[in-house]
């Protein structure tokens, strides 16, 4: 194992929190490019620095830490929701630091990475996905937050600091610690997960039009209610969804907006989100034709018209056998038999990375499993175990 | 019949468009207190002085053009909503202007009034509603428009002009011409609709609290998710509200809100609007408790809490049996056969000065009952007809 100083990385987890603190229990408010998120930054290239690695910055706000000769490469994001969690990619960045310190100890060539807009300001795990040619930095700049403000601008913000994206083939992988975010590890009381795969998402935007009309005067029979074709679509979506899904199947509506939005209006247009995760791609294929079929009948049996908008689509990546391997020896090491496999719910900057390296992935436990809001936290003697872990997996895959 | 003057009634209801027309359609944007309704206000208040009344600012707004001794007062508002109509209210505003120098010709006393915030950008009826009494002008300054404007900065504008408000006493009673709103008379091939109450209103802003969560690792059965909330109220409310409403009875909901809004988060919070009509105050308080059973069930069955906020409750307003039949035997006269007598839906003016005067309103059709829009629409041989049977009504109250 590299030897790792579990004090030093928990005193560097905490130090972190301290960029946009919310006051509010751990939480944190630091979106990618904001203040507090380019001060952060600019502190992480300094202990990448101290360190004894060279630190730089590419175009996209993304900062490295880079290790002399071909490394493995540890981290994450240290940008967060607009209300996030303290633990939420600052874990694996943090992570990432400490085995790039022991490494530098040790003589095992460890480099760090904290990736850029993780979080999806401007899109999802935006640094990582142009890092790894998914998106060109063209595209990119015209992607914009929900304020108007496009990806161009926000980068700006960091163009003093911009280098160049660093060679991908200088890495031998990539390893990334992360809280789990949801409640499996922490209702079985073990300490990690090794992740099999990361599953896909597919996400859209889906509009009823019907007839903005008075409130008061418009019988019920005559509405073309846009609303009302949200609750039938729902309606037929449970039910279809039936006999479809897996217990790890997802789906989730966190947006909707009425036009014109008024208590005296019958609103001529609903628009709201569709997001739907499985580990199987065919899965996520017969649900987009459930979801499809269910918008076109219920746009005809309401009268209203339907259209959907920046379908999203990310097929489930599987992580890499000898790192997972590798992680797996280090647990039973660190936490015999209060380990498991499983796969992600939620999508990391190692899907970004796959393109390149061979990935593999840590959970530790998430408290209750919450994640994405002020409450998310996790036990500090869980937090170190997963450091021990990665320590292990980290000494066998750089010195491989 | 008073000597009205079609031409002239017609020329200054598209003069009246003009101030704040939107470049779609017909439609104009003249939300109270905006540029183009003190411009509107100024423009008639010269028009009431033209037609020989004495002009009036009272200190919320509303213009009065007052005829000398006890009159018949004739009018509407000329607010309209962020996006409305062209005869949304302006209709009645130069029906009374009209009335009231055809009155002056004839020797017949009438006044004209436009009453200020008819619409709601500060409450509900806001101008009539502070002279009716229903509301103090100390609690009505207090009120606040959706981007926290107070009623008392909105009117400020107007402070230059303010007067008094006139006495109640004055007046002989009310009468109020208005498009429909609702599809009846258009669809019947009808004239005219004699009022014969207004509805009661019930609305309220109902609040789902749950659990804030990553939607891609919380599983489905683990979720609080305050959206699948208000999915299950609406569908417990449809199948409830079926043995207790009727035709006329209407349920909107047209404001939504998720907390915090995004495609990747379980939302902990959902807040939405629900208003409901009825002309009988019983079956109001029916609905009201199907809702609020509907609300703790929900809550209860997800785990979630819940509350609700801002009860509005106005009952049902009849109108005056005397006002009444001048309006039938005017209609009967203009439109034999072809028109009806009919509830409002819709809350207006009326309502307000029911508590200090005898009140009656006549509607005239809505093409495809479209109001609320731009596309709002009436024939302008429907709009003189409605002219004509006013002045048959106004001639006999007025000089009765």
């Amino acid at each position: 194992m590299l030897p790792v100083n579990p004090e030093r990385f928990l005193a560097d987890l905490h130090h972190l929190r301290s960029f946009g603190a919310s006051g509010v229990l751990k939480g944190v408010v630091r979106p990618a490019f904001s203040d507090p998120d380019i001060a952060a930054r600019k502190w992480l290239a300094q202990q990448y620095a101290e360190a004894g690695l060279t630190t730089q910055f590419d175009p996209v706000g993304t900062v490295w830490g880079l290790a002399e000769g071909r490394s493995l490469l540890v981290g994450s994001h240290s940008d967060s929701q607009p209300e996030g969690g303290w633990l939420d990619g600052a874990l694996g960045v943090i992570c990432g630091l400490e085995l790039a310190r022991a490494g530098a100890e040790a003589g095992v060539p460890i480099s760090a990475v904290s990736f850029q807009d993780e979080e999806g300001r401007f899109g999802v795990t935006t640094g990582s996905r142009v890092w790894g040619g998914f998106t060109s930095l063209d595209d990119a700049d015209r992607l914009t937050d929900t304020s108007g403000t496009t990806f161009a601008e926000a980068r700006a913000r960091m163009a003093d600091l911009a280098g160049d994206f660093p060679d991908p083939k200088r890495f031998l992988g990539f390893l990334e610690c992360h809280i789990e975010q949801g409640p499996w590890l922490d209702k079985a009381g073990e300490a990690a997960g090794i992740v099999t795969s990361i599953v896909g998402i597919r996400d859209m935007r889906i509009t009823f039009h019907g007839q903005q009309n008075h409130a008061g005067t418009t019988p019920m029979h005559l509405r073309r209610d846009a609303y009302r074709g949200m609750l039938a679509y729902q309606q037929k979506i449970i039910d279809r969804f039936r006999n479809v899904v897996v217990p790890e199947t997802v789906w989730t509506t966190g947006h909707v907006e009425l036009y014109p939005g008024s208590h005296s209006i019958v609103p001529g247009r609903c628009t709201f989100s569709m997001q739907w995760r499985d580990g199987d791609r065919d899965r996520l294929e017969r649900m987009e034709e459930i979801i499809r079929e269910a918008i076109a009948e219920t746009a005809e049996e309401l009268g209203l018209t339907a259209e959907t908008t920046g379908m999203l689509a990310l097929d489930p990546v599987p992580m890499d056998p000898a790192f997972r391997k590798a992680l797996e020896t280090g647990a039973e090491a660190v936490a015999p038999g209060r380990w498991r496999s499983m796969p992600s719910g939620a999508l990391h900057d190692a899907t970004s990375v796959a393109a390149h390296l061979p990935v593999s992935m840590l959970f530790v436990p998430s408290i209750n499993g919450i994640s994405h809001a002020f409450e998310e936290d996790t036990a500090e003697e869980d937090l170190v175990a997963g450091l021990r872990i990665m320590a292990h997996a980290a000494e066998r895959m750089a010195g491989a």
